[in-house]
């Protein structure tokens, strides 16, 4: 079984939609991560940081679902990282309420020695330096390496996000990230320069409007499912990832080709993610509603058309 | 060979985009579906009305496409339709800067006696009573009734609108317009709506984001492709709507999965039309460009995932 190494936080989130509010809930971007991972045939493993008052059933959680949580430091005294955030009416922008970073401040991100040699590793969104310090530690060169990341890096640490980036295969980023980090309006255009700051494969989120892969002068597309209700978009993107990630990892198989499927997979996991609050869909998600949902994909955009010339 | 009526504005445009601006040019949305749906084996007929100053050269180049154009009424002493807009940086969104009516004001439109047996009807963007007006002169039921519209007759000529929309197969609007025509924001659930008004099919364009083709339960995705370059979107939406009618009429079938086909014929053509200005493009467009354009249609959407369960 491949092993996927994954970074990123594990946190409270506290959310506000139009359909609602959460108090203080299980959230984070490796937390997201692994409970889609979760639905492959993979040896997965988290590295993150949570304080004392982080309850033990979250960490329960993980563990059900066949997570590796030695690299998950509990800081004694310490309090978990909190986000709290009012989305809009329509779901696509968000205001962030509060940040409160705690233990995140002085995370040292460990990886456990049976995880130097993981053939996948998956950064999750957090500084670039710590994401750094996650490759530093590996042993082995890791068959693919796949950095998500977001603009606040972009705004306070462009110098070491770029550096990060130098050393990875893929990245995944929303289309106004796209943007942002190569000065094009055009996703053509961002996704070549994005390339040549060194990932072979960009992978750019447009949320709704699906998935956008590309590699050289190839492209695919992923669609969005469209759903009669998206309840709560927090953690699709890492879901997106995770799924993307772990598809890989189980195939073993690192070609364009298999590419795509992995973002197909990861486009059905993240519909399931916004259909509830927080980690809750993730949580009791079945596979057998995602390969369910996969023929629904199929569906959405196969077509057979004959050409007549 | 099928035949296809197209009623729509023939007109001028002036328009302006952040790539440079054009003086009075061929324009109208019945100008870009005829040149969209001569791309396949098709009689297709426009209804419509210009003034004397409509340059003979403009009809010559519809002719020269085979297009019938004896439904195009020349009002002596009249002026054409004329249209002028800017769009905006990100060239999502445009304001009309003028609207001449003109000979539009007083529209009857006359369908020619030899295609009030067509098999299929494209009502492209017009006053609704006018598109009405067109369908009580046919003489035979058509196969497929296809319905383009926009925002503004549902500002100021609702019923009408709603009127016609009952007596339609199909309607092609953007996903501002649906969500506006339907009260809904998830456009699952728009489309449910719209569907109860009526149409069997509903398909939602969504710009640079594709289109969603639905069927009662079922839904279809076509992609629009991802370009470098956009110059000008004018017309995109018609060229899209003029391709869905010619491909079906073509074809002479209009099951779902060939509609699948004909949005992504839609999409293919309205790909090149953004490609220059105005008509510039669709114009020089040859097929042996829009049947390489479909293997990137293909190599843009379709994946093969075998199930392991």
């Amino acid at each position: 079984m491949n092993k996927l190494l994954i970074v990123g936080t594990v946190a409270f989130d506290a959310i506000e939609t139009p359909f609602g509010k959460t108090d203080k809930i299980l959230g984070g971007a490796a937390t997201y991560i692994g409970l889609s991972s979760s639905f492959f045939n993979v040896d997965a493993a988290i590295v993150s940081v949570v304080g004392e008052d982080f309850p033990e059933t979250y960490l329960d959680l993980l563990i059900d679902k066949g997570i590796n949580i030695e690299g998950i430091e509990v800081v004694k005294g310490g309090k978990t990282f909190f986000w709290s955030g009012k989305y809009h009416n329509d779901l696509n922008s968000r205001d962030t309420l509060i940040t409160e970073l705690n233990v995140l401040a002085d995370f040292n991100p460990v990886v456990p020695e049976a995880y130097k040699t993981s053939d996948i590793v998956l950064l999750g969104n957090l500084h670039p330096l710590v994401q750094a310090g996650v490759l530093d530690q590996m042993t082995q060169k890791p068959k693919l390496i796949v950095l998500d990341t977001m603009n606040f890096w972009m705004d306070c640490a462009l110098p070491e996000l770029m550096s990060v980036i130098a050393r990875v295969d893929v990245i995944t980023i929303n289309d106004e990230e796209a943007r942002q980090l190569s000065g094009e309006y055009s996703l053509v255009k961002a996704a070549e320069k994005i390339h040549a700051m060194g990932p072979k494969y960009v992978v750019i989120k447009k949320g709704e409007h699906g998935a956008l892969l590309f590699h050289n002068k190839e492209v695919f597309f992923a669609p969005a499912l469209p759903l009669e209700e998206v309840f709560d978009p927090t953690g699709a993107g890492d879901t997106f990832a995770g799924g993307f990630a772990g598809y890989i990892a189980q195939s073993e198989n690192v070609s364009f080709d298999n590419m795509k499927n992995a973002v197909i997979y990861g486009s059905n996991l993240a519909s399931f993610c916004v259909e509830k609050f927080g980690t809750e869909r993730m949580e009791q998600l079945e596979k057998k509603e995602v390969y369910a949902r996969l023929q629904q994909f199929k569906a959405l955009t196969q077509f057979e058309i004959e050409l007549e010339h």
